[in-house]
């Protein structure tokens, strides 16, 4: 706790901000050398208090670090990737700040907010909603783009310039369609299991139909794909693994084969691997975290 | 599923034990170029059915392997281990099966077994209870070191004299007790903060006076202090992790320096690392399982 406050207090170079946002330590336990903590601040973005995880490497009070940025899928909170991908390991080994935000506001008195498990609460989508009943609160687009990474940089040791993002299912679509359009931002991007196509599978046509209204043209600026039909991709590789025995692949939500097909008319490079056998759980995510820390880290160094 | 039960029927040399036993697969999953399972089956010991968790490395349907044993502490079922320890990566490197069983018979409606979290579900401490409320059912000593080894080897790729066990905390002390009484059966054994001396702190009072009763003598053969100053080890080494801002520690239910001091009466062999900074949770588990998976495979291999 001790040293928690210390390193807010060396790292934060505005009080104000600090005090203005309401951040409040919740957890901090030591994991490979550094800490894994929790804190909570309130978001001017989304209106209401906010979690979020952050993985100090060791000596995190002595330097700084880029970080990488983990958008998890439909349901989670900040607590899923910090306690089941085993990350930690890897960040510490590279160097690596890794910030794990919730996947939506949370309590905002909206009818029907916790009704779906793919819609509303835990279900953000990583979009600005433009619907009326949502445009207030669900901003995530704006608070992962812009508020989070600002207020990070404000509080801990992060090296503003040094930034990656990657994800898991929803979360793998957030990556995507937030680093295509941000590639002055982030120095890579990769996905597990990413929604690829959203504007042509059921999760997509349901939140984009809840968020964004009935025109469809709104949409694409969220899809992976459009926007790779649209404008291209500038990073040197784009890495995503996808299981072969993901329950959701066979349904038809997650459409590797249409983020294959525009990379390769578009001449994006990617890195599409179809892991034999896996499924869409923390398991498979364990399985190849560190394939994707490495491969953040590389253009992080 | 299909791979799952091909496998069972491969291993099963007794048919009509695996029917009688009532086996069955609840979940499998791909991790680490293995699978990680989870099966329930009646268990005769303790009088109701009870899940356990197993981790078959690659390649378990061509060849059998050493088992690894895991003992959980208060409060978790079979699920902690197997979602947060990151074990999965280790036992597939070093080939190793690892079981991990729930910590206590479950719906056995004994009046008041859900009452507590240090006793009764979720906290069978590994004993074999005598006081007559409990004695039907609490008999997880009898069930980890017979009847859940047997089952193993009657239906999974198990090779049988090549098993050892660890634990944490409450299984920590299950792992050292059953081990020192059982060195015929184990080649090593190891644990995470484990309870050292029951007879002398609340938790092991109060569990030990609620299944066994007053008389203390009785105690004494499930106090990993007890049986090394009355019977020594013949143990190699034994490893023990604990860290040092851990708060069970830090109230007296854990007393490391108890275990330390007989084994250098004893003169027996015990690695004890205190760990800096690091607390009880499964953030200190995942950051030094490897080391211990590594430790068992010396022994097994």
């Amino acid at each position: 706790m001790f040293l928690a406050l210390r390193q807010v207090r060396a790292f934060t170079d505005n009080g104000l901000r600090l005090i203005m946002s309401n951040l409040k330590e919740i957890s901090s336990v030591k994991s490979f050398g550094g800490f894994q903590k929790v804190y909570s601040h309130d978001s001017s973005e989304l209106k209401c208090e906010m979690k979020f995880g952050i993985f100090l490497p060791p000596d995190a009070d002595k330097t700084k670090y880029p970080v990488l940025y983990w958008l998890s899928g439909l349901t989670c909170t900040e607590q899923n990737f910090i306690t089941k991908a085993g990350c930690q390991k890897y960040a510490a080994e590279c160097k690596l700040i890794v910030v794990v935000p919730d996947t939506s506001p949370r309590g905002c008195k909206i009818e029907g907010e916790d009704d779906s498990y793919d819609f509303g609460s835990g279900a953000g989508f990583y979009l600005n909603a433009t619907e009326p009943k949502w445009k207030t609160n669900y901003r995530m687009y704006s608070y992962i783009v812009n508020e989070l990474p600002a207020f990070i940089e404000a509080n801990f040791p992060a090296i503003p310039d040094k930034k990656s993002i990657f994800g898991h299912s929803m979360g793998g679509l957030g990556a995507l369609q937030i680093a295509l359009k941000n590639s002055d931002k982030y120095k890579s991007v990769s996905a597990f299991s990413p929604i690829c196509n959203p504007v042509n599978c059921p999760w997509g046509i349901k939140a984009f139909t809840g968020y964004l209204g009935e025109d469809k043209t709104t949409w694409e600026e969220y899809d992976a794909c459009c926007l790779i039909t649209k404008h291209g991709s500038t990073y040197p590789d784009i890495l995503i693994d996808q299981g072969t025995a993901d329950n959701f692949l066979i349904d038809g939500q997650l459409n590797p084969d249409a983020m294959e097909k525009v990379c390769a008319e578009k001449k994006v490079p990617l890195t599409l691997r179809r892991q034999e056998g896996y499924d869409h759980s923390y398991y498979f995510i364990a399985t190849f975290v560190e394939d994707h820390v490495r491969f953040h880290a590389k253009f992080l160094q």
